[in-house]
């Protein structure tokens, strides 16, 4: 199968102008078929904050209530991934921002309200993988929001290394497929403390014994449980690593 | 050769719940292939305004300074670009939301300076009949907010009735197009007093006379003078109409 590759990166490397054109390029480097998946949560808050509005964060995932959403849809699928396409369009990319609503590559569903009402938040139902496949093969570059929608004309703010994750899983079927999610940190660390401890293998038995003895924890749990997730559906590898080192050499590598 | 339809919607209309709604189910009536181009001065006005930025108009276009770049992707990318894909995907169209940086469809330079300086706008230079072409014949309806891009990575802000323009004649040799400029009258009025008294179909000696006899004025020169360009260079007809009234029935047409 033709190799494709899935890079998520986060908000922080997007915003910031010096560490958004090394993105370019690195992102630009990279040779097959390819995706990007972006962030945008400091840039939403920013400007939600200038708007008089208030973010509210209930176990690190924004509170998207109507005013929120306006944030998120204006910050996410305008400011952030028009400005990412036009630079790789200067790279001789040919990019395409998209959303989950456009040309319907991604549905959610209104998060459900249990303990938390997350407002107009998605939980993804499905990844149009024969949209996208036709996408890929015409030469073009998904850069994608974290924004689906809902069939029924609403858009829902999404998690984007959910995603990153579900694109990976559906296309999955058609390629070879690495995901990489990029982050601050050079992988998993072995020594919270000490950024050169990287662990450069992870298999499922040795996550579940790092999660038991406190080695792995906090946001990284969900990160492995994600990267474990798209190897059962299929997909070839999961690399974490700093979003300057998206070269799929650097970082902690999961394999099936 | 097929048709195509072009519509242009200004602003008000598609940042108003009620006549958006409208606008969507219209839309969505009209048969074969399709392409809606919008505006959304007012909600970019208003936004700004909010984010403490002052909107200065010369000649009823924006002076768009960095901070108003800003504002503008953020609004007619995202806000009202997604906006109008969600619902669109909602009626079972296959929407696509598209700025020209997106698959390089439209491309411009930044205004030379002469008498003012507008800041990021843009003075169309190619529209990529190839690529919307491809776009449309895989069923796709694009969506167009009035940004374009200079090919080095910068977005400018651009007139959508040029963009409307320039996409009808760059598409004129491969479809028998319609380009539809939707606005808050019945279409060119021979009194401006008198909301009813619609000129059917105009010919460009007729333009030429109403516009010496000061019966055609404003704004709707332009608009005309965009009209029989765009009949110079192939397009089938231009109609001028209300934005509730876009079904090709109505208003005045120009043809060849």
């Amino acid at each position: 199968m033709e190799k494709l590759t899935i890079i998520k990166v986060g908000g922080k490397i997007v915003e910031d102008e010096d560490t958004l054109q090394q993105l370019i390029n690195d992102f630009s480097a990279i040779e097959g078929r390819k995706i990007l998946v972006h962030g945008g949560g400091r840039s939403a808050t920013k400007i939600a904050a200038e708007l008089g509005i208030e973010t509210k964060m209930v176990n690190g995932r924004r509170i998207t209530d109507s005013d929120m959403l306006r944030v998120v849809t204006m910050v996410y699928g305008g400011l952030v991934n028009k400005n990412i396409v036009a630079r790789l369009q200067a790279c001789g990319i040919s990019a395409l921002g998209m959303t989950g609503a456009d040309m319907d590559i991604m549905r959610s569903h209104k998060r459900e309200v249990k303990d938390v009402d997350y407002g107009f938040v998605g939980d993804v139902d499905a990844c149009n993988a024969d949209m996208l496949g036709r996408i890929l093969e015409s030469g073009v570059v998904p850069v994608i929001a974290p924004l689906t929608h809902d069939g029924q004309g609403t858009l829902l703010n999404t998690n984007a290394d959910t995603m990153a994750a579900e694109t990976a899983k559906a296309l999955a079927k058609y390629y070879d497929v690495t995901l990489i999610y990029s982050f601050e940190k050079k992988g998993v660390l072995r020594d919270a403390d000490d950024d050169n401890s990287v662990i450069p293998h992870i298999n499922e038995a040795e996550f579940l014994r790092y999660k038991e003895d406190g080695v792995v924890q906090g946001g990284m749990i969900p990160k492995l449980e994600n990267a474990f997730s798209a190897i059962h559906a299929g997909v070839s590898r999961v690399i974490i690593t700093l979003a300057t080192a998206i070269d799929g050499q650097h970082g902690t590598i999961i394999e099936a």
